[in-house]
Parts: structure tokens; C-alpha cells; sequence
């Protein structure tokens, strides 16, 4: 079975995914650079509806402005021959030594400053562009050392650069929003905003907060062991899942960024469920990109690149199928009756009720058989992940 | 070198610590019962300030009203007697069967309305007995499977709950404050709100966020990887530390509840630092209860109980003493200057700098000498870890 | 579609899983106590083969002569009736008190001394039931603390006790072989022999290596991060896959014991192709018992019990059929030789080339294109992975 | 204070650890390249006694041989000026796009022939510069991906290669002997004899097993979350430390490479006991190379990897300190004693004792006072944890 992508799929690649020529900490390129139309060009075959990038992936850190511009204009012009959009930009913080200790909270201030600078400069692209969503990752923002970073001031610094990003493109009129994505470490130590839930609270510290959301790739939450589908849940039931990378990893250890789905399968399975029919209750779903944000593994030469391009997308389907059968599948939905899923979408206290009438209420404390959930009472969750699993595995058709 | 502790050092112990039988996965109890009275007296007399509790460890699941209030009032002469305080108090929601899936936001909605009934009761008590904090670890919150639970629904019932609690206590007057526990997994597989940051943000959702702050644990954030001190920063930046659980932890695994400092020590280093001190920066500190929540090792008697219960504290007071050595050696205060750590605490901006100027400073952009940040330029940050691991090992006078 | 399991299939379970109480270090049992007979009856009926115990599940700790030999005979009686076997026997060294710092490595003499006549009386029941297999698992082998252990004793002291065991079996003609079963850690900090590396290295300082074999389970290698199906296959290469507990675990955190295929399940699709195939490659299988070690979950009731019992069946045989159809494939076929996973079954010296004409062999150095794999000469790992992906998925039936 | 490193102390380095230029996955170098004269000037001065190097460390890969031994040349020359020496010589078989998949292992026959041939050469070179060991890091001889690689058939290519060069040394009579190096992951997903358990069972399967031993190294353990002290007591306990790899390494992650003593600072005080003192019982220690293999930070200039350096020495010599004051205090002895730690070395039988005779002793099963174990006979293992934390943090001195 062979499920084709289509435009509406809203699928995205960043251009440093396909374009990875395989250097890692131990080894060098394995594969020579890709060219941007080229690459534009096979994604655009291949089903994608969108390419991203940071700046120093279209034109090299310190190009002048008219090799700047050259590339600028060779990507506008596969874009409009091929009718791939730009959904999203970001900008390259930690490739080049000045930032070896970060952008935005760098201890010297010099290198703020730059840092400011070049992304001031890459949101005019992004908004000449097109792009709807900047993306922030501040992997170099961080420290490997305790007393090398203070986190509070660098959090100061961090918050005083969106502030001032958020000015700038409500002063210009843009009509773009900001996405933070978290990792927990590496290349740093530890990274500051390690998780989802560290960029969520520190957004409600902003002066803008509305403009910023969250792009949580799924490597990163699970580096540090925790549930992709369930952080994303709660990005969305903050209203902040402004856009999202796709990819794979299997446990806690470096960043992978396998292909979507050659990771943890029951969380992908979940996901796609969550951002397709809004998870196990339903409930308001995702309607931006998809975007992968994964490397072709150093063993492959260009061919794997487009394999493995194809190979996000293929199972991203796949598990949309697998999801809809689930949800469609009476006895899933008995099960999910069984184990009370959809009670927990009923108030904890009826319409009206108040703290005064629950305390009167004997039912609910000094009556209740607490008793009857010894040896009883079970909730069925064994069966309902089974029911889960021949799904995905295919096996109820 | 022993150093005393006082109760100036605001050291506190929860009542399940200290009573720890020793029951594990594999085992069952290597210790008796721990009578309460003898509890409080053993703390009082090696230097602690406060005891803290839940409702089952005082007196059993299921105790008829009079059993209950005999144990109270027995705590309360023995508090009386020691001087000892309560400065926290916090509710069981996790041992009995009835709570197998949780309390708060367990799928059946009659446990949830039980739950609450079981904390509003609790929090009578620890405004009786005059505790200003009330913790909520919501470690049966959560799943092993992912459509067992709706994430967004359970956050809206745990934010029904906490909204419910926010009223009590203001209608009633109580000078209490809630703390919420995080914790990324067991005993469920994955725990509602797993780390601080994601805990920080949910309380933004809150009716009556000035209510809610965070009680971090040691261990908790380092099963999921994370830098705990790096944690408490934003905590603390966040003005959410209401209350911190200092224990020990060995990486990535079960839930270990060691002796303070018997985990990490150069996290507990830059802990303490920042909670006496300030951190590298300096900056507000924190003057709650250290209050440690820890297990003695099942392998011991009741000595080892009260040695581990001193440890805890003799330990911090090393690390105190290490910290302010520190800080005060003028060879670290250099280097941190020439780490430039104190260089971050500089707006980026001028003061009253705009973005447009920022942009027409050259100096800051088409001026900057990248290229110095090759081969030079160096933080320092290996001399400064360095430094701080000498002070730590006591090598630096 | 169901697939039914049949004693061929040589599913075992130990008495310990299906009669777990739900007892975990933070709440006590949510079931009762789960009769030996009803169990077997039950695990027959769903289509086990075998039955597993550790003495203490089948007869509690301390239990008079008479009470152990009452509860020996029931056992006798169902296998009787129902024509289950018993495959394998363990014994607990790590529940009660006396076992705190472990059995056979306990830093007290007499401790030791006790558990080798536990051991003793253990084996001589494994015989009289026809037991071929004898696992070993040291849970309580360890330490929390690095001066608590003298690792290279225990070490000597567990050689000392299974030297003693096998000398043992010889002398009496059992016809039995142990099998040690590694973790990391739980309920210590650090186990010993933490990997099925360790105890196959152990293994060959023992008088009678050829008695002692290794019963490595899905999720202790997977609590340390490693690849399961990697670690059965180098158990296989050296020989000493005497027995294999299966069941699921996500990621490095505490240990689950969830069913099998609710963790990892690319790499349970990797074993059970392992298993069934011989892997990658073909090569010898395993044809011991297929033995669940696993837990219902705590949420669950005595039904659950049962559907979970069932699951893990469902999904090893699923795997099974998945793993046959992906060998089966032509384009897999094709994809593997494309990879060249079957050239690496070719020995790399020629037959009877001696180094010397290796050296000799300028096609093999001097004149070897390397440059030929910058760019190309891609091994198509990729591909081959989305092909197992798309068979586990059920999408390429 | 100030430790001074003399030669005696046998500190090494890699020529590729003071040479790291600071690229990682996402940045390129931020030093330029070390010179080796330079470099061994330098360590010389610091106190270091060794140098050690791969072949692509001293001469790019693909080096004339003109090349090649113009840089042999200048590297004896500053051997002779300085006294260093090489003790230990190690081969990149995972740099070069050749070795993509491997060096020993790759599934391209090609390429297993030419990493034979650098290998051979590459020993050729040890031998004449007198370097006793030939460390085996085999970092890219694994997968990403199950079905691409035959795991069993990995592991007796590597079988191969290790037989033909333990029969090229002893056929050429070079003094050398062989150490693998296990890690569990990156840069490949799983590589190969992921731990030091793995590599130790590996050996026992080659033709001269004699001739190879392992290196562990620090974080490469502890990135599996093992316990590095407890693995080095079993590698000597195998007779097999034949050489160690020391650096620091904060919990599980990508691997850090940091200072000595900037990691599990616990386990670094262990480590140095048992290498220095044999660990809690005496007994035999190692007495080869103290061999550094860390990264000076990214973050640093060349006055950062020369503090860096040091650093590492100045931690191994105070963490020696401790752990000598840490053997010489009475209360440690005393508290040993208590803790029962050197019982472990006395066997569980009696000397000549029969098993018969053991199951005749009734004081050891029938009589055993099982009981006494619960609330008492605690093994005082915090307070000996206590004692060596105190020392750890030079508060007993």
C-alpha cells in the first residue's frame, strides 16, 4: 500500500534535514552540499507543501550581501516554479564561534548584540518570504558548568531579545509569531528552557506573550523521557502549539533525528492521533505544518536522502489511517467507555455546585465505598492499549 | 568538623521520611512503625525546625474520626514540647486503591469528588496546626498508556481541583499557600506536569495564580535529566519557589530518595550556593523551610535512620560553608569576571536604546569581529569549574 | 483477526505476574491474593504452556514443612489436570528483611550461608518438577553506595555460591542448568552483573561455565538504554540464551514490566524476527520457553489481569507473523542486499589468506577508492528501515 | 593547596583530547589545529608522562608517506627533547566516509580489508614507538536500525580481525597487548559491545584472549547509566584493565568528554580509591597509565585546554588524597567494620566445608534467626556513605 502525499497534507522539511551532509562529533561529511533548487525541486516531487531554513543554510555565515541575495533570489524562483511556500524561517545561533556561548544570553554582551542583529535581519526575509512562524532554538543558550551562567539573568537577557522582537514585528506590521523550541542539552550541557514546559512558563513572562508559542520536536522531549503526545496535549491546552518538528528517537542519548516513526511507535501513534482527532477525547486539533525536522543517517549517499524524505511522510499517513480505524472501531470505543476515558470530560463538581454542597454531600466522602476499588473497579487500560497496539501493528483492520 | 545544626537553619523533615519502613518493589518492610511523638522528639534533638506530613502518615487510611484526632493531638503535644513547627502539610492521594488512577484527575469522577473532599479536610488541619504551605504531589496523576488518558481533560480537572482549593483557603481566611510537586514518571508510567517548567506553566492557567508556586525535588528533576539548580533558577525567576524537597538522586532511574548530597554533588554545590547566596549573579535567595524528602536506605535499623536524618543536614551545612568560601575567594571573583558571568546582568539594549538604533549602530553588526571569536576570545569556564570543584573538595582553604 | 496461542508456542509465565497485588513503593496491593490453582487453570485456558515460581510466591517466606509440601501438591494437582509444565524455577533472595543487602553477596556471612540452603532446598523442588532451567536473578546483589561494597568480593562470593550450585546439580544428575538474569539497578542503586555483558563475562570465571547460562529481560537491558535484540544476539553467538523474559518497558526510568510489545516495538519486532528467523541474517534461533515477565497494571482488576495475560501472547504471535511476511518479501530481500547485511557473513580475509597477502593486496589499501564513499556508495539503511517499519505496521501485507 | 603531577603519576593524554578543535554537530571548530610538537612541550610541562594518539591525529588520513613520516619525525624528536613517552597508540577506523558503517564490522568487505590494513600499519608504527598497549575504540561498528546489521555476524567479523592481529603481534614479537573500548552509543544509534560487560565476554571467545583486555572509559559507561567504579572492579577482577579512560560525565546524555572530576564526583572518588587503594577491601590496583580522555570545552581558547589539562591531574591528585586520609581514619575502619564490608571476603563455606555439610548445619537455615533482620542488624551504610562524602569535601581532614 502506497499512500501519496498531497499539498493538503501540509508536510515541510527544513532545508538542513535533506541538505545534512552527515558530519557528526566523530566524523566528517559524508556527503556532498545540496543544492537549494535542487532540493526545492525534489521536495516539491516528493509532496511537500513547505521548506524552512536558517539563514546560514541559504547562503553561508558572512556572505556579502550580494551572495546573500543571489540565493534569495534563486529560492524565490523554485518556489514560484514548483508552488512550495515558505511556512516557517528560523535563525542560526550556534554554528559560527561567536556563538559559542550562545545569542541571546551570551555573557558577552557584544555577542548579544550580533545575535539581535541577525535575526532583526532574517525576519525581514521571513516576512518578505512569507513565513507565518519564526522559529527560536537557542541551543547554544546554556552552560555546561553551574557557575559559568546565571540563569536568572540569562533568562532576563532571553526575555529582554523576544520583547524586543515582539516590538519589532508589531511595529512593522508583520504577520508573524514566534515559536520556542526546547531541548534539554547538547551541544550545551544543559540548555536553557530544557522542556516544553520551561518555554511555556517562561512565555507568560513576556511583554507579548500572544505572540509566542512552542515548536516541541519529538527527540527532544524524549531525551529527557518524557511523552512527546503528552507534552503536546498540554502545549495545546495552553493554546500555544504554534508549530511542531517531527522526527524519531529511541530513548535518552544524543539527538538522533531519525525519521518520523523509526522511533518510538506508540507515541507517534498517539501523536498523530492528538494532532489529527484531538486524542482520546477528542477536542481542538493542530492545523499548521508538519514538519520534519530530521537528518538522513551519515550511511546513506543522495538516494537515502529522498528515501528517507519519502519515509517521514509515508508512515506520518500510515498512522493517520491507523488512527482513524482506532477511533472508528466500536469495541475501542466500549473499551474507551470501560476505562471512563471520556468521564474525565465531566466536571469534577456538577454545574453550579459549590465547595459548601460537596462538603454536604455524604455520597462523595463519608459514604463512599472506597472499599470497592480493592479486587474491583479496574479500569481496563491493559485491554485498551492492546486495542491500541493491533491497530497500529495493522492487525484490525 | 562537625557543624550544628540550629533552627535558624529552618531544616525540616516530612514525617514519611524519617518513617520510612523500608518497603520497596521487591521487598517488604525492614523497619517497624515509627511512633510519631518519638518522631518529632528524635528531630527536635538533632537540630531540625519543622516536621511536615501527609494525612495518612499521620493517622491511617480509613481512621475513624476519633482515632484521627487522637493522633493529632498527640503531634500537637509533642510540638508543644519541642518547640518543632508544621510548616507544610500535604495530602495522601496516591497509596489507597481508590486513587489507582489517581485523585485529581483520576477518569471516575467519584474518586475525583472523594479527593478533593479528602484535601479540603487536610487543609483544615494544616491551618490549625499553622502551616503556610500545603504541597500537592499529584504522583498517581498521570498513565502507562496513552489513550488511557485524555491529557487536555486532566488538566482541566486538575485546574478545576486547584481552582476549587484556591477559594477554600481565600474564603476561609487561611494563610496558606499551595506548592506543586513535579514528577516525570512512577509510579505511572508518565505523570501529569513531569517537571517544574511544566508545572510553572499550568499554574499561569490558574483563577488565582498569586496562590500556586512550585515545590521542586531534587530527585524528581533528575530522573528526567534535567539540572535541578538550573530549575530552581527559573523558579525562583519566576518568584514560584514556595517550598524545595532536597534529596539525593544517581541519574536517570527509579525514584532513589537519597541523602542530600549523596547524589550530585556539584549540583547540590550550585544548589545551595543559590539558595544561600544568590548564585553566580548574586540576586534574591530563597528563606523557606529546607525541608528534605529523602528514605533512609532499607538496609538500616533505626540508627541508620536518625545518622541519615543528620547526614542530610550536615551535609547542607558543608555545602554552605563551601559556597561562601567561594564566592569570597578573590582568585574566582576574577575569574568570573573573566568568565564575564557578571556581564550577563547587563541589558542588552542601552538604556533607553530603541531597535532602530540598535540597527544603525554598525558596531554592532557589519563592524563585529566575528573572526576574534576563533582562537581567542575563550570564557574560561573549564578554570571556573575547576575552581568551584576545589572549594567543593575543600581544597581552597 | 485473533491468533490463537497453542502450547507449541511455548508461552510460560511466572506465577509472580499474573499474581502481582499492584503493590509499588508508593501505594499498597489494589488486588487480592491470586490462588496458585485458579492461576494455572486460568494460563491454561488462554494457551501458556508453563508455569514459573520463585519459591515464595508458590509458599510464603517461613512457611512450615507442611504448609510448603500443601501448596507443592495443589501445584502437582493442576498441572496434572490442566497439562501445564513447569519450565523454569527461581528463588527470591530479595523480600524479606534478612535479604536486605542481598543473598549470596550480602556483606553478612550468615546471611549467605542461608541463602545457598534456600537455594538448595529450591533446586531439589526445580528437579522433582521437572524443571530444566534454574534463574538466577540478583536483586538485591549491590549496593547504594560505592564503599558499602567490595565489588571484586561479591564477585568472588557469588563464583563461591554457584560454583557450590553447580557441583550441586552435577553430583546429584539433575538435569538442570541456570540461567543468571542481569539489571542495572532497582532495588539497588547498582546491581551487579548489571548487563547480560557482565554476566556472560562472569559467567566464564565459574568451574562449570557450560551450566550457567544467561535469562536476559526485555526491559532490565532496556532500563541501561541498551538494544535488547542486540544483547540476544550476542547471548546467542556465545552460546548462553538458556531462557528469555519478555514483557515491555519506555525508556530508562523505573522498571515497568509492562506487556509485551507496549514498549520498544521496533526493536520486540527486531527479537521476535531474532527469535523466530535468526535475525538479519538467518542463523540459529531460540526454542525455550517464550516466558512473560511482566505486571498487569496496578488499574487493573482480576480481568485485566487476564486480558493482559492474553495481550502479551497476541502481540509476540503478530510479531511473529509481521517478522515472517517482512523476511518473505522480495523488496526486502532486494533492500538487504542493497545494504549488504548478508555480505557481512563473508569472512574478510579470503579462505586460507594469511596477512601477509593481505598486505600484499594493494586492491585492498593503496589502490582502495575511498574517496568513493563521500558522495556515494550508500548503504540504504533507511529504506531497509522503512520497510520494516511499513511489515510492522501490517502495511505491506 | 597545589598538587604537582609528576611522571610518576604516569598521566597521559590523547594527542586528539588537548587537540579537540571544538567542532560538534552543531558548530564547526572554534580552535585551530594543535601542533603535536606544541602540544607534547606543553603536557610535558604540566607534568604529564605520556602521549598518545591515533594515526589520523599525527597525519591527515590520506597522507603521503612522505607525509606521514615527516610528522613521525618531528613527534620522536619532541619525544626525545621532552622524556615523553607513548604508552599507548590507537587507530581511526571512524572518521573517513570509508568507514560510514564501520571499520571490522562494516558490511562492505571492502572496507573490513582496509581497515585491517590501517590497523596492521598502524601497529607497525606502536611497536616502534614503544607504545605497550593498542586501544580499540570501535565507535561507528553498529547500527541505527536492527534489520541493517547481523549482529552475530558483526561480532565474529570482529572475531576475525582481532585473531588475525593478536597472531601479527606475536608472529612479529611485539611487546603490545589490546584493550577494547566499549560504548553503548554515538555516534551510531547502538554500537557494538556497548558496555564493558559486553567487550569483557567478548574477549573469552577469541583465540588468545591473553593478549586483549579492555579500556573503559568514564562517561562512556555512565552514558548507560552504569556505575564506572563497580565496572572497573569487575574488569580487574577478569584480570582485564589493561588500560582506563578518565573524564567526567554528567548523567545520561551525548557524551561530554568533560574534566576529571566534573562529573559524578562520587564516582570519581571511588574510582580513584580502588585504583590507588584497591576500593574497600585492598587488594590488587592498577598500575598502568592514568590516561585522560576528555574535551576541553568549546567555549575555550588555547588557554583553556592548557587549564583544562591540568585540571584534570590537579583532581586525580587531591581526589587521591581524600581517598588515602578516607583508608587512614579510624572511624572509617571503624564504621567498615560495622557495615561489615570486609566479611565479604571471607568464604560463605568454611574452608573444605561440603555443600553436605552446609545443608547439615542447622545453625544456617533451620535455626537461623531470620526475624532478627527486621528493625535490627543494620548494615550502617549512610552513615559509612556520610563518612565518605565528609571526606570527599575534605571536611575530616
Amino acid at each position: 500500500m502506497a499512500l501519496t502525499p498531497t499539498r493538503e497534507d501540509k508536510f515541510s522539511f527544513g532545508l538542513w534535514t535533506v541538505g545534512y551532509n552527515g558530519a557528526d562529533p566523530f566524523g566528517g561529511p559524508t556527503r556532498a552540499h545540496l543544492d537549494t533548487v535542487h532540493a526545492v525541486e525534489k521536495l516539491a516531487e516528493l509532496g511537500a507543501y513547505g521548506l524552512t531554513f536558517h539563514d546560514d543554510d541559504l547562503f553561508a555565515f558572512g556572505s556579502t550581501d550580494a551572495q546573500r541575495q543571489h540565493e534569495i533570489d534563486r529560492l524565490k524562483q523554485v518556489l514560484a516554479d514548483t508552488g512550495l511556500i515558505i511556512p516557517m524561517v528560523t535563525t542560526n545561533l550556534f554554528s559560527a564561534p561567536v556563538f559559542k556561548d550562545g545569542g541571546f544570553t551570551s555573557n558577552d554582551r557584544g555577542v548579544r548584540r550580533f545575535a539581535l542583529r541577525k535575526v532583526l535581519r532574517n525576519i525581514d526575509l521571513a516576512a518578505e518570504l512569507g513565513a507565518k512562524t519564526f522559529v527560536m532554538w537557542g541551543g547554544r543558550e546554556g552552560a555546561e558548568y553551574d557557575s559559568a551562567k546565571d540563569i536568572r539573568q540569562a533568562l532576563e537577557r532571553y526575555r529582554e531579545a523576544v520583547n524586543l522582537l515582539g516590538d519589532y514585528v508589531t511595529d512593522k506590521g508583520y504577520d508573524i509569531k514566534f515559536a520556542i523550541e526546547p531541548k534539554p542539552n547538547e551541544p550545551r550541557g544543559d540548555i536553557l528552557l530544557p522542556t516544553l514546559g520551561h518555554a511555556l512558563a517562561f512565555i507568560t513572562t513576556l511583554e507579548r506573550p500572544e505572540l509566542v508559542g512552542v515548536n516541541p520536536e519529538v527527540g527532544h522531549e524524549q531525551m529527557a523521557g518524557l511523552n512527546f503526545a503528552a507534552g503536546i496535549a498540554q502545549a495545546l491546552y495552553q493554546g500555544k502549539l504554534f508549530h511542531i518538528d517531527l522526527n524519531g528517537q529511541r530513548g535518552i542519548k544524543y539527538d538522533q533525528d531519525l525519521v518520523f516513526g523509526h522511533g518510538d511507535l506508540h507515541n507517534a501513534f498517539a501523536l498523530v492521533d492528538l494532532l489529527e482527532n484531538g486524542g482520546p477525547g477528542g477536542g481542538p486539533t493542530y492545523d499548521g505544518p508538519r514538519h520534519f525536522d530530521y537528518k538522513p543517517s551519515r550511511t546513506e549517499d543522495e538516494k537515502g536522502v529522498w528515501d528517507s524524505a519519502a519515509a517521514n511522510m509515508q508512515t506520518y499517513l500510515l498512522l493517520k489511517e491507523r488512527a482513524a480505524a482506532f477511533r472508528a472501531d466500536p469495541e475501542v470505543q466500549e473499551a474507551l467507555e470501560a476505562s471512563r476515558v471520556n468521564e474525565l470530560a465531566v466536571t469534577t463538581l456538577g454545574e453550579g455546585e459549590t465547595y459548601d454542597e460537596l462538603l454536604a454531600d455524604t455520597a462523595s466522602y463519608e459514604e463512599f465505598d472506597t472499599d470497592a476499588y480493592f479486587n474491583g473497579k479496574g479500569f481496563g487500560f491493559v485491554r485498551l492499549q492492546q486495542l491500541a497496539t493491533e491497530h497500529l501493528l495493522g492487525a484490525r483492520g
